[in-house]
């Protein structure tokens, strides 16, 4: 049973406004959730249609026609959790940084968030226009990483102004990837889908940096911005072996 | 303006099986649809909201009414044509060849296209029952590479028991792909997303590689098979050099 009000909570969490308000976010099926919990995240609520074999009171049966109702997927799972939203941890000033300016796909900022557990960047700094990492695309994308990866929403050119470190920007005409002398202590911007980074922003890089095509046929589209931060994360960790 | 049989046509192309029956798949957008043709691939029709300078018989003007009814997309583009399907070219037995097992994702394949073009693969062999690659969704996520690359849809057990190449396959257990010996001529195998490479294929396979996680964080996921063709791509072509 899930009542009016619940319905509301989570519905109105699909937008950053209500998220902010609450402090909550959603995630949804069984596998992400376990992940969050194990993660360390607060459990706020859970809504499932299975028996729970331990009855807490923050657990409620829902049917799946109620479920329906709260989801956030095209097809819901079996259970919703609303989590509370961790508090941010101090900016870091070592290791990987990796910098998003207006990236606004929520699939893209999943899947690098995805990378940058993977790759074990420091933490993840993001313009204030970049789509909002507890959006329910995003936590979803994710997979879970998203609990174990410090994320920042600032204003990045004071970021970068205070930065100690070298910042190189993923861009269509640097200098290789393969043939950069790639540091430990770096910060690496990637920009948008549709225009890379922006001018403001590329004022405050030392090095652009591009992954060169193969071949003779040429394409005239970039990669994708998930999958060039891909590329770039490889190739900073090969080569410094950390 | 647009005919009954015409909606029918373009709107049955969303199913493979009309897609094989007409020759024909479907593209959206100027941009797509520009390097397509200039990839020579051969145009059958164009559905446009916009006044053409040219006016040619195969080149409808329509309303945004009517696009809307024709486009596949969430939100239609102004422009929507249909492409005859080229032949296939015979199986090449040189360079990079990247093999897909039954890679479900129409978003994924569009990606690993995108990615095929940029290191200049060979050719991309799929099993029967990976995602068709004239689907729409992913010709609009190949943002025009489709044309540059030769796509096969085969036996793969058939296909791998006659090659005459070392076959890699990605992993979660296989040996560092920073520490593997790469050849220029090879075949590398990427699995299906929830269940990776099947264990028929597995016994076809001549050396496991894995992309290694860094740090203490361990991720009980494996990276996106799109992901983790990037970075397998990107090593395979930066340790050659060609």
């Amino acid at each position: 049973m899930i009542s009016k009000g619940q319905i509301k909570l989570i519905t109105g969490l699909q937008q950053k406004k209500y998220r902010t308000k609450a402090g909550l976010f959603a995630a949804e099926g069984p596998k992400v959730i376990a992940e969050l919990e194990k993660e360390g995240l607060k459990l706020h609520s859970l809504f499932t249609i299975n028996d729970e074999t331990v009855q807490s009171n923050n657990v409620f049966k829902v049917s799946e026609l109620e479920l329906k109702k709260i989801s956030f997927l095209t097809t819901a799972n079996s259970s919703l959790a609303l989590f509370e939203i961790p508090k941010t941890t101090p900016l870091a000033t070592k290791g990987l940084t990796v910098v998003l300016d207006a990236v606004r796909d929520p699939g893209n900022l999943g899947t690098i968030i995805r990378l940058c557990d993977w790759f074990d960047v420091t933490q993840l700094v993001c313009s204030k226009d970049t789509v909002d990492c507890y959006n329910p695309k995003v936590v979803q994308a994710t997979m879970g990483s998203i609990a174990r990866l410090p994320i920042h929403y600032v204003d990045l050119n004071e970021f970068l102004e205070n930065a100690n470190l070298p910042v190189y920007a993923g861009m269509m005409d640097g200098a290789s990837i393969y043939e950069s002398a790639l540091p430990e202590n770096a910060i690496i911007v990637l920009g948008n889908e549709a225009n890379g980074v922006s001018a403001e922003i590329l004022s405050k890089v030392t090095a652009r940096i591009t992954i060169p095509q193969f071949g003779i046929r040429q394409a005239t589209e970039s990669l994708n911005v998930a999958t060039a931060t891909a590329i770039l994360l490889s190739e900073f960790k090969r080569s410094t072996g950390k």
